[in-house]
């Protein structure tokens, strides 16, 4: 009797399984059913909430590639609800739920430090791409570094990739690429959401980008006599004090923490977003300790101006194009206000002759899939030329 | 006017601070309020939840310091809930919310890998204990190492706590304590919840505890050939493929990255609850790979014998003293069933004769206090006879 049962079930289980060959989505965490990504790339999201009266899905920002959302979730009779998306944008793709209007995160989902606060999110297989994938290659490791901040007051956090056998070629030094998340995030963006260390072992493996060290810290910082920010609201974004400890605590650290190439043409400045509004703040105005800047969907907003922008970098473009490695401007081509804020860019740059390499992510919005690419199309152009 | 206003706002923030010195508990998510902890660790939560009917606080397991609960939360005429509980247990504890019976978590928090996913936690300070504190002293690196195991077929990631200057002493080599986590968490569940790094940095400055290296791994893992476990379903509790990840894999992966003394006088196999029973169970039974064991809240149930328990280990009392660096049991006073395990332990140990140290936690229960401590008074012990 009971082996009959067992292979009723197992026919049932087949059954079900052909009807529908949805799959757990990477993201979440471990044994989590749902959410569940189809091979067309819909999602289907479910909660159960007996006594709730309404439950959505909310994707996380404007441009999401889930869509725009919130999508109304149906209620069956035994109390879960569910929903089926349209087709996803492959990718990474920050969501909450609404139960009766209270956000809160998915319990099938692992959470991923967003929006201030850890946040649900979805990964949407790319077909044909494994580039961030961890595959069976030699990896690097992923560092933790505290150091205290005389500028803060506190102590800080650096997420610190480095190359595989690093500990073992303990006589090699190797260049420094410091990385930056957007607003809202923080140091663990680029290794967990972005997949950071995965690009870097499989670009190094294949011999495509020279090793290096990566190093992802918080992007931001309160100097230590500032009134606290008031609870409840956004950080300050003020990027002075974030550029305090990056020249003068982090740098330092770094270069006396690991064997790394402490020249300007061998530390590169890049990020995200709001971090790549610092890499472009930053680093074309200290170009004594950056000569390359990467700014992934993070062009000037407003005007930019050759001859006054960033104290001045591009008015001698010559001197400019001689003395940077690399600028590179990155972003995806469904973030329109930053695909034209890139343009713009590009237009003042060209017009100056000042030398620069332009991205475009193809169909990717102001999410992680633009920033996963740009880093595996910008990596391989560091510390090259 | 706008000065006016400002000092009028200035005074009543004052007022408020001086009617109730509550704080933000330091496990909150940057600039969120609530969960507040008050100077006699009451701790008060609030969700604003316009909608809902019933919003409770559920602290997690039985043996929480916040309480058994559920705490009825009371609605204010804004729709924010709020409620404040008695006076907690200091440390650290695992809780959610159930807003109208669904179980999330509180977006104050950040979350904590425990009950098989993302939990909220509260860290309630215990007044006078400094020792698990990020102080201003030389910090050690937490590593993520990745790694291809044969055994599950998949990628496994560990987490590695390498001592302060590791990297700047490169000829010298480290003994190893392997530190497990316990049900329902992961290899992240020592360093975040744990604080296993800080206890380390601490102990090291001030020289109570020979610089190591720890290796906290993922104690769950199913072979490769092995049918997945069903969704939703709780993981297996076999140990032997983690005994063969471990033995086989990770160790010689170990030994092969870092600078370790690879002998079994300088290995040790210790863990909480779960990860103990691992302890005690692979350490006890694989002599030649460890040395010392350490088992944190995790006494054998049922029967122990000393002739046939752990593969006859303790048959021969003089042989196993002799061959045995550190045998160490703990447990908080405050959790019956784990500290009457011990006694048990204990008596069966005193009468056959091996030798063992046992801890007793004043007052915690089965928690990350209890497991924080336990870590403090066993690192101490190792490699030093």
């Amino acid at each position: 009797m009971r082996r009959y049962l067992a292979l009723v079930l197992l026919a049932c289980s087949l059954a079900r399984a052909a009807a529908d060959d949805a799959k757990p989505a990477a993201s979440n965490v471990p044994r989590a059913e749902y959410p569940r990504v189809h091979p067309d790339s819909r999602v289907t999201f479910r909660l159960k909430a007996p006594d709730a009266k309404k439950v959505q899905v909310q994707p996380g920002g404007a441009d999401n590639g889930l869509g725009k959302g919130p999508y109304d979730m149906e209620r069956g009779t035994d109390g879960t609800w569910t929903v089926t998306t349209p087709a996803a944008v492959p990718g990474f793709h920050y969501y909450w739920l609404l139960v009766d209007g209270v956000a809160v995160n998915d319990p099938g989902s692992e959470t991923f430090f967003g929006y201030g606060k850890p946040t649900s999110g979805v990964e949407v297989r790319e077909k044909g791409v494994d580039f961030y994938d961890a595959k069976d290659v030699p990896h690097g490791e992923v560092r933790a570094l505290w150091y205290h901040s005389k500028v803060t007051g506190n102590p800080r956090r650096a997420m610190v990739y480095t190359p595989p056998a690093y500990d073992a070629n303990h006589k090699e030094r190797y260049p420094v690429l410091y990385l930056q998340h957007g607003a809202g995030e923080d140091e663990r963006g680029w290794t967990t959401q972005g997949r950071a260390n995965f690009i870097l072992d499989n670009l190094i493996a294949a011999k495509k980008a020279k090793p290096m060290i990566v190093v992802m810290d918080n992007g931001y910082a309160d100097r230590a006599d500032a009134a606290p920010p008031a609870a409840g609201q956004p950080p300050r974004f003020d990027f002075g004090p974030f550029e305090e400890v990056l020249i003068g605590e982090l740098i330092p650290k770094v270069d006396a923490t690991y064997r790394t190439l402490a020249d300007r043409g061998n530390r590169a400045l890049a990020g995200l977003s709001m971090g790549g509004m610092q890499a472009l703040q930053i680093g074309l105005t200290n170009p004594d300790a950056f000569a390359s800047v990467g700014a992934f969907s993070a062009p000037p907003f407003g005007k930019i101006d050759a001859t006054t922008s960033y104290k001045g970098a591009f008015r001698d473009a010559a001197a400019f194009n001689k003395k940077t490695r690399l600028l590179w401007l990155g972003a995806g081509t469904a973030e329109d206000r930053f695909a034209a804020g890139v343009k713009t860019m590009r237009e003042t740059l060209d017009k100056a002759g000042v030398k620069h390499v332009v991205y475009e992510s193809k169909g990717t919005s102001h999410e992680w899939q633009t920033w996963r690419r740009s880093l595996h199309e910008f990596a391989p152009l560091l510390f090259t030329d």
